[in-house]
């Protein structure tokens, strides 16, 4: 894969900072991809010739970072989205449909400049597609043409970009519920690339996501026991771990609205569970049952190993009309002031001393990156603190989780870089980010004499690669 | 105009950046000043020979940002501000009294180094006083006499200035109880001025205003409705708002201490309007009555096309002592932590997906811009963010803006820079900050290679002036 | 003391910037160093002949940052601690033991690269030691040595560092009971080194306290008053603070959890006083009596003169398990989030316009500089904003401090710098290190044309040494 973009994209424009920016970027350019946590589907690689579809498929239609900004500025969702009768569509109707919604995206694209999924987008173009010419209502459908002649291609088929992009290994995200059979796919076919599942369980642990009782069908039906009890239930999870853990998972996920924790006994739990299988719930149940299980998969991870990585922030689907009309995932959640220190009391006090365990905190709300993450993984052994996620995975909030994280918890403490996306054609151009940036913040502490350059480069390398393997095992 | 302070103030010292900045301010630095929310007063415009006063009257005695400095170091609240008896004062000991009064000022002028204050007064003295020389105690008497012997010159006129300082449209704010009758007499004039005014119901809205119930009667005499219940409440601020258009009005103005929003039935918000005009209120009566009153300007503005825009998140006359013998802003009013996420979601589920609609949020808490601010007007249609406001109208203040807003919710859904001044001398000064403080972050996002120089150049300009008109349809 | 890291440590690589911060640190580097603020153990300086024992006994064991990001990484408590039973140890067992400490401290040295506690341990060892390698586990045990071989030498005793640190005045923190000895034996030694006790009685005023009873009985003791209802107790606080100020104290110092304040009739004071000495106290006790008890400080600080300091925010002892093994001030205590404007009405009404009173307000919470922190100080005449503190108390926490509270506070609203720590031979390099980020931030300033050069010079002294001795009346 070439880097023709800028080669000097990101760094400082002081000749001194930007000399050693280089210098410690070269030593980590061409490292490989570690991906401990993301949202590619497991299928793309599950079958040898999946093609990526149109390049209103690949860039714009699964995006909610491009969706949301366009919708911002009045561009309608229908626009933007795919029929719902697209699968009974003739090719040709859904080629010129696909082509119409890049064609509002190019014509929009200005919308894009100096946010990250603009630059993602342009170093993409350019690095996969070979295109370097800027985005334009003038030259998108010549764009259109030239992305969709090389999707054509074999060396356009998702293993073979895995290949190219030298990822070593991939997590996905999926359902404790989920089947795994494309993992199973995968593992059964040969191929070398290393896709792992990860245990994410919160459409059962989570009583008031919707169709939670049919989840938890679900759940019985995939582990074979009968869920009529919080004790079941336990036992289901732990099952369906053990099976994650075979099919070789490192790691669980998990999302609430607040890192909220909370010990209940088991006749509390079980008394919630009852009222939620009955569809009577009462106002607190959701909350304190989430984050009971919070503490529930920390004490399942202490036995079985599985890293707990856990998410909290996000007001999903803030925008009714549009989760009515379009569903999740549309560019609606909005984030909200997360509070930690009191919040994760229960579960640190409880497990976190133990040096098994390792719990890697997200946020959304960067005011806690020095108040209280920062200090929660600059004492606890147990605590690690996860990359910059979402609204902040972007040379901004990448300085300012450098800036307000590193001087308390020290590097080592943190968890490296995840790339976060379903969007795997983006992953490179992410990680590009964050070795740059990474390497444009250490180029800073050396010319400012507060690292020498041994330990700078041994940064570098820790931030782009080792601290993702180390954390997670992998 | 001239602008004879350094000319690279505010700029990076860096070479490369400073070069870019440079090009770009020369591209936006003479663009008319576009002026859509501020707190002028019309009378200045109404009499073609209004003139400012003394040098006092300028810049100390209505300026709540220099009162509270010398304040806060020991300086007492007589020695800033005119004897309640000025106006049957000798003009001579009038005089005497500014003088003092500047001369207090000058002595501590030390105090305001490094603030935004402090360059908003070096920048008017030189640029429109010619004033080169640093104010101290020692030559305060001769600057005095330099400025009294301006501002008594003709082209020291409001309007001479208005003309000098290349304004394009000045909005200024006006309680809805107002009859405009200074906008009346400018229209009158047959002046080229644009001056609108800008619909601000604070005073009826809020029942907790002091002499909310006066304000009320004052409502019913203007309009000519007879305001006995909500409906009728509610007719005569359509009424208004009808008037505060016909005479030129593009937008309402709100300030709340939360954007707290909620929806009321008729009749509960009839309840809480009688229990008001009864003097009977009860706790939460306020802050339901403005929440649902936000809604219905809200649903108004859709019909009626006025801009609104929602300031929050200040604890007025937070000093009572303060507040009880000088009244209002004479600086004492703090911020607190504002949520807008949950408070908001009523009102963006009512009409954040209305293309009519157009909701500028400003706030005074600055983890807000990236958290909530950018992500919710990254996606709604109706929502825009209003620039750094009061405590954050400062280089630092925009450079934060700039990093964290941008990047989520990209330049286009920013409502470009208003001044927000009741000082109009500052308005130059206030503008060319911003234009100032946008072009030195568009250098160091060119410089990384962020955004090429065209984009920057189109961004320098919306900024500087399009986003402005555009926000407001000026 | 000679400073020979590198010369520009800390200072913009910019030439400019750099430039300018040169010559503004070369104007303040030799000021002698006020520490209004901190926490050595008088006992030090009371014995000419103090010696500071191992250099694991000074740099790890009593360091709670060292301590705290070891733990965080692995290293048992055990191994960075001394014996309980090391009083009875053998002096060779306890060396082997100590030097058991510094190995595993000298393993891990890495996870301190980019952190504050990094760069004091490596300026210390350098500026005080003289030793300049980088310390490693291969070289530990001979920087030990060499440490060891100092140490031992008359000229590393306590009173021979505070004069070659070119200390002018030391604070220390005392608790309200203290007897305060050691400071009786320095005065009655003749030693010229002027250490200055400080007044805190967070032990009496918090009932929560553990041992509060005992702290009561302790306070009755030595104040000669019998203490068994409300206003004895205000009656022995003030008998304390004049036997303090008598002693030299300028300051107390005051730490709650958050900075709610109230005011209480007596008789509710007392009733709240009298359930405490029952051990009886109601849920919301603690908080309103230290509320009251606050704003009885206040009171107490017009009328005797003594500065209040308010550190608020720190969640005490969060992990329980360290706590009861192993004693507070192990790295346990963690921040939340913080509010002062409302908190603080009732005192800032009820005592905020006294020109006698200073308060100087510190905070845990970075969030509080720009929107509470910086306008209450920018108002008040009685508040002052105190340095960045414990977690912030770094090079990019000082900058935060600078470009969020500067711009609204100016700089005379802030109280200078203090050390705030009872590492004694960390002093020259905590104070170095705000000097030269104070002369960085200022040179960032005078590069962008926001001051000149001599209100740069004016403001690096200020911020050095003036600001502190004047805020403390020192």
């Amino acid at each position: 894969m070439t880097r023709t973009t800028h080669t000097d994209r990101y760094f400082s424009p002081d000749p001194a900072v930007r000399d050693v920016a280089r210098r410690l970027y070269a030593s980590v350019a061409d490292l490989p991809l570690v991906c401990p946590h993301g949202h590619v589907d497991p299928r793309v690689f599950a079958d040898p010739d999946y093609a990526f579809g149109t390049p209103a498929d690949l860039f714009i239609i699964p995006d909610h970072y491009v969706v949301r900004l366009l919708y911002s500025q009045g561009v309608p969702m229908e626009a933007l989205l795919p029929s719902s009768s697209e699968e009974e569509e003739q090719p040709e109707a859904r080629d010129r449909r696909h082509r119409a919604i890049w064609q509002t995206f190019a014509d929009h694209f200005y919308l894009f400049r100096g946010t990250p999924t603009g630059m993602w987008i342009r170093d993409e173009l350019r690095d996969i597609f070979g295109i370097e010419e800027k985005l334009s209502g003038t030259n998108a459908q010549r764009i259109y043409d030239r992305i969709a002649e090389r999707l054509a291609q074999p060396d356009f088929r998702p293993r073979a970009l895995y290949a190219r992009f030298n990822i070593e290994v991939l997590c996905t995200t999926d359902a404790a519920t989920d089947s795994l059979t494309h993992h199973q796919q995968i593992k059964d076919s040969g191929w070398c690339g290393r896709i792992l599942p990860t245990f994410r369980p919160d459409g059962v642990i989570n009583i008031d996501t919707p169709n939670w009782r049919a989840n938890i069908a679900r759940l019985a039906e995939v582990s074979g026991i009968s869920i009529t009890h919080y004790q079941a239930f336990v036992a289901a999870l732990e099952q369906r771990r053990a099976y994650f853990k075979a099919m070789g998972a490192v790691a669980t996920d998990h999302a609430a609205l607040t890192p909220f924790t909370i010990a209940l006994s088991d006749r509390e739990a079980d008394a919630i569970f009852q009222r939620a299988l009955r569809g009577e719930t009462m106002p607190d149940d959701a909350a304190r049952f989430t984050g009971h299980m919070l503490m529930q998969m920390a004490r399942m991870s202490i036995e079985d190993g599985l890293v707990m990585q856990l998410h909290v922030g996000a007001w999903r689907n803030h925008n009714r009309a549009v989760f009515e009309r379009f569903g999740s995932d549309k560019g609606a959640d909005i984030p909200i002031a997360t509070e930690y220190t009191r919040n994760l009391l229960p579960l640190l006090n409880a497990f976190g001393n133990d040096r098994r365990f390792r719990l890697v905190l997200f946020t959304l709300d960067e005011t806690t990156y020095a108040r209280e993450l920062a200090p929660l993984a600059g004492h606890y052994p147990a605590v690690w603190i996860g990359p910059p996620w979402w609204f902040h995975d972007s040379f901004n909030g990448m300085r300012r989780f450098f800036d307000q994280v590193m001087e308390t918890a020290g590097i080592y403490n943190t968890a490296g870089f995840n790339d976060d996306t379903r969007a795997f054609c983006s992953i490179p151009a992410r990680h590009d980010l964050w070795r740059r940036a990474a390497c444009d913040w250490l180029a800073g502490l050396v010319t400012r004499h507060i690292v020498d350059e041994d330990d700078a480069f041994a940064m570098a390398r820790a931030l782009a690669y080792d601290l993702a393997k180390l954390t997670y095992s992998l």
